[in-house]
């Protein structure tokens, strides 16, 4: 079957008519009416197979994790999705492979109202790139560079189930019992399907001064925001919230390594002054809105035990180009 | 060095401050501010190592490339260059690679006044996407879907020099003369470093009715013109432009072939009414318009000679999920 055949059958449904799109795929380029008084986000993630996910990976994941990378970073912008572009490099023509891929991406797709406009379909190691494009109206994006000292550092969801899922892949659970039956499934599909909070953060867009996806570990990715902003943090590593299922699987001397260095947890991590945490728990609740820390005038992320004493953790967030974290 | 020191150091020249950018690198996504009035065109398209260019090919021109084959779907758009975003996966950190890379790349946006505003860099098996975002008025782009019986097919520039570029790499020039000196070196830059033909496909918009950019052979891409259009073509394979060099060296036996099928030429190939050729001729000066063609409401592409019998060439265009081209 020749690409364009593939593309056609597989792609098309992923491309509804949709608000704002003249022409989708099928020319040299999308023709696309941008919203009138709204600015555009825009961001590019790549995901290498056995870099990014593991070679295992069901395809239905694999499609569903690329477009999900890239909403979180549009949700830590508090942007409303609107169109994305697929650029797909896969080793040979496979039906099933492409059925599976495209239904995990359709899936997510449709849930966020998101349509696919364009593309590129080459032959090579398997890897995807998506470009994604939301919207937000003018001046009101969340951006990393708007931390002030005295704001409170927070989290929303849970932190390391993913880094959890990897660790975990084929050994047996630490805590066999009732209630854990269920914990492995469901700390591997944190790693495998990521929630983009895409709804959280549209509603945080009042409240919040700062804001980031955590993508590759808090510690590297609030280190982004602190940078951005020229302040630094005081965390209590004993708040960092966890999931049921990481609290009965995950060793204690691991638990801050995970949760602080593992990366994959896809939740966003915002900034905002004391006076605005109840109205903004309220308005992305029931998802919780976790106070993990503070902002400081001091430079540098300094991290503190429950009964304050600092702590000095080893940690390491992912960066491409070195070794520190190997692909699985 | 980590990724974010290499991304700054080498990239962020890329990043001026431009024109309907609010906020460019450095963020979750970029924050663009689209122009009022105008449509938005967006195009993504990938170049895989050893499969799009050479494996010996430089850094500059791999640089040079990844950005001209996507400006050239946004010259058969009739797009004026905006924003671009790099998804850059390399097998490790050479920072002579990515100076010669930044160059290539950084000089060919210059030339557009098209700036980088985000993007992701990872590791692996070397590939780079680049999504490429143009505008046009409202309305006003060129389409594949436009082309009408009694339309002329013009070809910009001169075809199959790439593909001649390609093959004779590494072999004696045929033709060893005075003239031909420069040959090798010639074709070979029209397959490392292609022009897109932004200039062209502006001044296009008001005569064309159909527009498609020759990235995989002529006899490929204007079939996407012809099945998006519900029409057919009659062409005269002795019409088809050559340069001086490829005239010297190639055979007469492949020209056809290489013309037609070779691929890599980033010409615009244009269907127009005979009464605006002269204007549009006029229009792209002192780039050549070649007529090579009328459309036809008989479906299906069809080659003459120069007395008008029809010829039934082997043709094969590029595609990808095949070997009929092998990765050189």
């Amino acid at each position: 079957m020749d690409e364009f055949a593939l593309i056609r059958r597989y792609f098309a449904p992923l491309s509804p008519a949709a608000e704002g799109v003249v022409l989708g795929i099928g020319d040299d380029a999308a023709i696309l009416a941008p919203p009138v008084g709204y600015e555009l986000l825009m961001t590019s993630d790549t995901l290498v197979a056995g870099r990014h996910f593991p070679l295992a990976t069901a395809p239905y994941d694999i499609g569903w994790k690329a477009l999900a990378v890239n909403l979180s970073d549009l949700a830590a912008m508090g942007a409303e999705p609107l169109w994305f572009l697929l650029a797909l490099t896969l080793p040979q023509p496979d039906e099933a492979w492409l059925a599976g891929f495209a239904d995990g991406l359709g899936t997510l797709a449709r849930r966020h109202g998101i349509s696919l406009v364009g593309g590129d379909t080459t032959r090579g190691y398997l890897s995807i790139t998506i470009t994604a494009v939301g919207s937000v109206p003018a001046s009101a994006a969340l951006r990393r560079d708007g931390a002030r000292p005295g704001d409170l550092v927070c989290v929303t969801g849970t932190l390391g189930d993913a880094a959890l899922g990897l660790r975990l892949n084929g050994f047996e659970s630490r805590a066999p019992c009732a209630q854990s039956e269920h914990d492995l499934p469901a700390l591997r599909a944190r790693l495998d399907r990521p929630t983009p909070r895409i709804e959280a953060g549209l509603a945080l867009r009042g409240f919040a001064s700062a804001a980031i996806d955590l993508s590759d570990g808090l510690a590297g990715d609030l280190g982004h925001v602190l940078a951005a902003s020229g302040v630094g943090a005081d965390l209590r590593a004993d708040a960092l919230p966890m999931s049921e299922a990481f609290s009965r699987q995950a060793e204690a001397g691991d638990r801050l390594s995970l949760q602080a260095a593992g990366g994959d947890d896809y939740e966003l991590c915002v900034c905002l002054p004391p006076d605005r945490l109840a109205a903004a728990r309220a308005a992305i609740a029931p998802l919780p809105l976790t106070v993990i820390g503070t902002i400081s005038a001091e430079l540098g992320l300094r991290w503190h035990a429950a009964d304050s004493t600092p702590l000095n953790p080893e940690l390491h967030s992912y960066q491409h180009f070195d070794d520190r974290r190997q692909a699985p």
